[in-house]
């Protein structure tokens, strides 16, 4: 094996800890990669949280401050999985310091944020990337194939949602492990930055920039209790967020995410409607894609149910047989199969961090325009 | 309106009383037929309940005896929609007497009596047919044609069911109004030859004759109060009913009915599987074909859900428009308007008492093969 | 039969004039009610045509100016199905006349036009109603049903798609039969007043009003050929019309119509989050309900597909048997069948020409949104 | 650190090489175990391919032939993934040297061999487990779960299918990776042991023991080329094979498994109606458990999809959030948890030898029910 080894520090173990060490311990035994990637030290206040996920994952070391991790010189690539407020600091240092840098999304709090991200790892010439992990669902991945094969033709409407109901109970209270994210301070925003980020950077990868927005945000609980403090918290997330707009295309865009709609726990769809053809998908049932083709034989047209399990699947073929489907977690797998593929080919994998920051534009401006109630133009990552 | 008119004469008031008079009332309107449907008389004993269904659905005048409808000159046809103990004696006398008949299914409680049905209607050469409504809905006929144009190649499968969970409960009586069907000696079977019969019909319409079958039966309710005397009766009819088999093409049957399968209605399903292409229905979502082409781009296959819906679907574009569903009594409309443009054109429409006789030699077979436990032949029509 | 008839002139005969000619024929065979529907005459101005649709339907007579027909005083109620443009006209003139009135949807091709058409049923008194039919879907009823008992708490989301595909081809000329709905001066509008208004008629009967919308229109081919003069004609109609919103109750809305999307029929579709249910139902499988309750069983919670055939379900109990579908046409039937239950009670069935009006307030609102560019308030019938 | 190490050499290294090396690899990360599994060695007859896979996954030596693997002193566990007919020589063989040993299904070619089996590690008083990986979806779990529950009350019905398509091409060759399946001498059986196997693993658990059955078996295509030596070879395997059969609890039993249906892949499916309550699950979206209970009200039953990615579901409080989906592979993983938690607590986890060999009892009366043409009965393990 005279396989180059890359090290990578991690920051954060909560559950996109979680995600990412799995995907780079299982990437090495699906994928043929020109890296063997080496979970060389794991980075998190608390010492002996940090040692116990280090044992658990297989992280070599363990540090208790990011900054030693960034100036470790066995430590080839940060990837950060900490809070979205860290984001952004250490992101920036890691760069400087000549570190890879992967990101979980978003990118940062707010495209202000991000810009600096950007700048740092164009500056410094550093690999770079957003955990935007459904991008490699391969349901997904062979819908951007069939979009760039032109078999769509002219796009009339792009739609997707993503609707959960985790925080209806006006008892759940705000701050702490997960619901940080339920803090604006933390978090950014609410389903903007955490779940509507995901639709919108799908969807300019598949159908291109959006334009302008004009966007409806909604707190529908107004106070919890505060983890920390037990008083009383005012809440500025936002519950709920929805727009309708223009890509660049011509086509209209409706979009919408929710922590709200009962009975759905993490429903991110997407439909796209082309004047040759059509297609959805859902992560509900991530190994399905819907597929409508205008040219098919008149009497026989309807939805297709491709069952994304054939070898001739994207990604498909470094796993198991047809039929046999792959879960969520695969799509991390993916993400460092594909950024490790792109180091030794010298073709950086998508999304980049400008890609992250083209989608921080958009929630900006839906956040802009909730608040001004007005159309609001997205600018140009 | 220069139309020849076709007076018939209905024997019947019950649940298919109604689903053959709304039929003959509503063909003309949708279709362009050769005839026009006179509702010319209805027969049932009880005068008063058959003056009531008359003037409900346009009759113009009652009999309280089926022989006296028969005798009438103003009857050109006679549509037998009484129990089945009745089927054999109507249509025979009917047809000696000249009469076209018509009849639902099963033709008789037997294929003894069957036969006799079909000589009788044969000798008398006049135009008979056995109400399997289920072949004229949109997706089967469709599917008929798309077996006939080749698109299958070699069949391996065909598979059929019939479920639903109406006799449950122990509390249900036997006999009196819809409840002879769990008289033997009044329906001459249980699911056999009022679920299974309509499977088989469709099959051997689609795929072929079948030449053996191995059967399973069960009755698992053993004992019933008697409706008319309120005392306890010993249930002799078949519950459940379950075969495998095989088609003349070499095909495997399996074939199952009951009316214990919780939670299902009237699950009526079908799958075929050739060597280049595979299809399924389902009554309960009738305006849909389920179809698999093997010849589509690999990567694109899938099942396609048709909506049956288009002009260019069977009986559709006397219909509404695209995206408007047809239900269940349209099945009835689209056979009287097939009959009487057979009648028309001198081709007369399937199923014939004939076919209706090759469906009972299968049902015979798979109830004697019950008993005997053995393989058993099955007999050619 | 000592039921008081009810003498029908219908103005129209087009694809509407045979949703309605069929309901009035077949209202009375499946529901018990207190007038009996008397199909006196049928008014076009193509003598030729309107004799052989009243032949075909059953119209007693034949007029070929709907003025004439208001005159006759052998009717009782002009049912309206003709184009947009002529539907304030008659109407007013109808109430004028002491007639009732019912008037196929959208009201008027504006508020404007609708709040005469109000004015003029309510100061003659006469009983009237809109032929929003969808109401009368036995799923959509029953949700109403649901609602008003309180199973769903206070409500978060609602949303309501109606994708149509039958305009994406540029050949498809303007004007003629099925053709004015591309001509904005008889139709009003495009999509908005043909498709959202369904869909809106549908949320403020579930939902409550709407307080005020962000809208944005499209019309994505912008010249047609004339089917009159042969000439490229400019389109003015919406082809596509999307809107948030609020509604009065809290709840946000994510409303969207058009003709562009690929694969779709007349997929008119519905969704509800709740803080103690969801529901959701579409149009193309019209006689299920997908039902969400939260109070389940926490490992057993999840969606029910509530297959709408039971005699327990609205309507249900007057058509077939359970798991028995019925279709399009059936919900024209409840209106009739509704209507003159209401007469013979006195307790009207809505939706009357008020609510039809409250409806195009809310089209108006979107329309002028999409205009403006702005949030528009929506003014209240 | 201080589990205690369980030593584990693996003896093939196809495709159920990788799913067992892969579940020894994931199980520890994801579940709080008493042991961990230390993958000690693999034997296979080619050293490179032994060697390169060994490497892949982590096993830290090679062997070249089983023999030696049971001879070493630091295993402690022998798991057998090598084609049918090695099964029995190497368990048997190590069940001889004291050592655990894990098997694929299906136990034996025949129940003869799986008997003999099962003699040796009872007689050697060796854990011991058959790979029915199927049974730790989480679907099915519950489902056991639920029907231990009581909740089905009297069971009716029991049917399960198996089926796939990737055979029917008369141009596969036969024996040779993953075409030794077609080769009767080595793989025992075609479908019936390959496929119906799993459905009848699943069978006994779920509804108890199957008393006897009627079975029909096809080979389709009679001849292939072998892969060996080039020539035409007659195949002896079963391409399909379906029974109908009684459980001892007197329900029905109709069971199918086929290479032979175009356009699946591996739709594994079950279904089991009682008198209280029916589910039904498949493999190509084992994610999802349908659920109907007869006794939620009336007007609001139906089939409820129940998405088994909740923390109350079986397993998956160890994997991710409510919403994400596991996969394929997580089965065996499930697999290797509940082994080691069961070998810590004394409570051995099932399926064992024993309930292996209950599956070939049914799978020898079936394929014998297919000679004979008669109903056979079943031993009893």
């Amino acid at each position: 094996m005279s396989k180059k080894e890359l090290n990578i520090g991690l920051v954060g173990y909560g559950f996109m800890g979680r995600t990412h060490s799995n995907a780079f311990r299982q990437a090495p035994q699906f994928f043929d990669l020109p890296y063997k990637p080496v979970m060389k030290a794991v980075s998190a206040r608390n010492a002996d949280k940090a040692q116990k996920f280090a044992d658990n994952w297989g992280w070599e070391s363990v540090e208790t401050d990011w900054k030693k991790l960034i100036e470790r010189d066995d430590i080839d690539l940060i990837d950060i999985a900490s809070p979205n407020d860290t984001h952004a600091e250490i992101a920036i240092a890691a760069a400087k310091a000549g570190k890879m840098v992967m990101c979980e999304k978003p990118l940062g709090r707010t495209a202000e944020e991000a810009k600096k991200m950007v700048d740092a790892v164009e500056e410094a010439g550093v690999a770079n990337m957003v955990w935007y992990n459904y991008r490699r669902v391969p349901a997904v991945t062979m819908l951007k194939d069939l979009i760039d094969e032109g078999r769509f033709g002219r796009i009339f409407h792009y739609r997707s949602q993503f609707l959960q109901d985790w925080t209806i109970s006006t008892d759940l209270p705000v701050g702490g492990e997960g619901l940080w994210r339920l803090d604006a301070s933390i978090s950014g925003s609410g389903v903007t930055g955490d779940l509507l980020a995901h639709n919108i950077d799908m969807a300019l990868w598949l159908n291109g920039p959006i334009v302008e927005v004009s966007a409806a945000t909604e707190t529908f609980i107004k106070e919890r209790k505060d983890t920390a403090t037990g008083e009383k918290k005012t809440i500025t997330i936002d519950d709920a967020s929805a727009f309708i707009g223009r890509f660049e295309n011509g086509s209209l865009a409706l979009f919408e995410a929710t922590r709200y709609a009962r009975g759905h726990k993490a429903l991110f769809t997407l439909e796209i409607n082309g004047e040759k053809a059509s297609a959805s998908w859902d992560l509900h049932d991530l190994h399905h894609l819907q597929y409508f083709d205008y040219k098919n034989e008149g009497k026989l047209r309807g939805w297709t149910d491709i069952q994304m399990t054939d070898g001739d699947h994207p990604y498909m073929k470094n796993w198991w047989v047809p039929g046999l489907q792959i879960g969520y977690e695969h799509t991390f797998i993916h993400q460092v199969a594909d950024f490790l593929t792109g180091l030794g080919s010298g073709k950086p994998a998508a999304p980049s961090f400008r890609d992250g920051l083209a989608t921080e534009y958009v929630t900006d401006a839906v956040l802009k325009s909730a608040q001004t109630r007005k159309w609001e133009p997205v600018e140009t990552a």
